[in-house]
């Protein structure tokens, strides 16, 4: 497909995880049953062949993308050396130390999919920026699970109940707390406001856990246990949300001063407010988006196809410099 | 702040209208006096110095870009053969014949300001062709004006007056019939079309005019004057449209099959239905985005400052691969 659109050849020369991988030094890289193999071997939860340290490895070259979607916290740093393209769905490298950041994206870097899976929010902050027009304050609500919560809160129905029908659907990580403590969330702030090209570092995000510390202990199940004693307080953040006529969100709020990420009111004839379900949604206030009308995109945030999406996209955006 | 930022310098070499033009062949191109000049000239509505077929002025080279704020019908072809880049916020070039589309953005070219100005739904509709990720069905308010419409008999007020009010805020062309015809919105559709991929010409493109033939020859003020027999009309369509739990939108949709202009009920909790005012929108449905959650991007689709900023963000993406 991409050869015949784009005069791009995709090759995938080697597939690795956290133990092994396979790779070819052949020119049409690993042929379709090599990668089938190795699909397959990752879906039974086995591991891939185990690297092998006496075999020579080439680098990453000039006309090599290294792909990260992965959530580990190694950065790529090594593989810019050699020149090697960089494009990554795995937040952590993006929103640790900001000087990876710099060093990371200064060039032959994209992390589309770090934020809002493939929803294209890092490309549009990167054209605002280039055209001198840089936001002046970034909303988003970058949970899909956490907006499936809010749909449920506006809706009426028990934060429990919610909850556990959002684990029960695989919405949630396996620890609902991963989700509903907002860490995911405050990442994908870190990563806005730095694209933005403001300071900021993950320690100093406000974030507000949609649970109290005497919950962070408990076992998951006896987490799922607890949740009832919280349905009272979030049915009563609801209703006032709704009185004020608006509805409760979980949003991040990004600016050049500091980003918080927590519940907020968002007035119903807002697009924040006009979301529902499980899709994600970036707003970006401009001197040309201004006076309420900011620049919004919106669409699924998260998903195998969707990152996919996003990761490929982002690889065909670099082979365009990559073509001799 | 370009050179800073981004390591691009961008000199203004060439400033040219429909009778005339101001260059310069010095490599920083254009001073700020010059282009100082040149724009208060414009702005007292006199004319460019007429051009000197006796100077030697060079075509466009592999470093320049070509950028066309016109209206005018003249395509951008014959810098093509120089090597020179192309960025458009001219519809006619890329809505025009099918063959000068292909030719056009085969390489080299930005045109995101032709559709919906910096608002990145050219972008995003190219990243998600590149992600195999291609639209089923692509759904837009692309007309500022015609959104102002449609709000204000959401809100139940006459479309003469509507219409009238927009005239004296300046939405309008100078004959409003420019606007309600639809044709800048079937111009839109063609490139969205064209963009994704499809066979799409301006002739067949269904178009929904918004007065009757009978209107159409008249004075603009004869035509001013006759809006109000068309009140009852559009009142009842809004009425209906209520009704039927929605609001009337002027929109453009766009298939692999065709395209069609004109008057939609969108659900009131549709992205599309949700949209107020003068903001534009670009719905995406895709395998991706799909079950009724397309990939949506919405803002401020018209004005000189907008369609500035695509076309300055085109550039900078263009010059990413210019760079040596």
């Amino acid at each position: 497909m991409h050869a015949e659109k784009f005069g791009v050849r995709l090759a995938v020369c080697s597939l690795a995880d956290s133990s092994g991988r396979v790779s070819s030094d052949d020119r049409d890289g690993l042929d379709d049953a090599a990668l089938a193999a190795a699909v397959a071997a990752k879906r039974r939860g086995e591991k891939l062949p185990p690297f092998d340290a006496t075999t020579e490895h080439r680098d990453g070259g000039a006309h090599d993308i290294v792909v990260d979607c992965t959530a580990s916290d190694a950065t790529h740093l090594r593989w810019r050396g050699s020149g090697a393209h960089v494009v990554s769905a795995n937040k952590k490298p993006f929103s640790g130390d900001a000087s990876d950041f710099e060093a990371l994206t200064r060039k032959r870097c994209r992390w589309e999919s770090t934020v809002a899976a493939a929803v294209p929010a890092i490309a549009a902050l990167r054209l605002l920026v280039a055209a001198d027009d840089a936001p002046t304050r970034i909303a988003g609500a970058l949970s899909g699970t956490l907006g499936f919560v809010m749909t449920g809160l506006q809706n009426g129905r028990p934060f429990s109940e919610i909850v556990a029908e959002a684990k029960a659907l695989g919405y949630t990580e396996p620890d609902p707390r991963d989700d509903l403590g907002g860490v995911d969330v405050a990442r994908k702030a870190v990563i806005l406001a730095r694209t933005a090209g403001w300071a900021s570092d993950l320690e100093r995000v406000a974030v507000e856990p949609l649970f109290p510390k005497e919950l962070a202990d408990l076992s998951v199940d006896a987490f799922m246990a607890a949740l009832p004693t919280l349905d009272a307080s979030f049915a009563a953040k609801a209703a006032a949300a709704k009185a004020a006529g608006g509805a409760l969100r979980y949003a991040a709020t990004v600016t050049p001063d500091g980003a918080t990420v927590g519940l907020v009111t968002a007035p119903l004839d807002s697009p924040l407010g006009g979301l529902s379900g499980t899709d994600n949604m970036v707003e970006f206030h401009t001197a040309v988006y201004a006076d309420g009308a900011p620049l919004v995109l919106r669409g699924a945030g998260a998903g195998a196809e969707a990152t996919a999406a996003g990761v490929l996209a982002d690889m065909l955006d670099l082979a365009e410099n990559i073509r001799p």
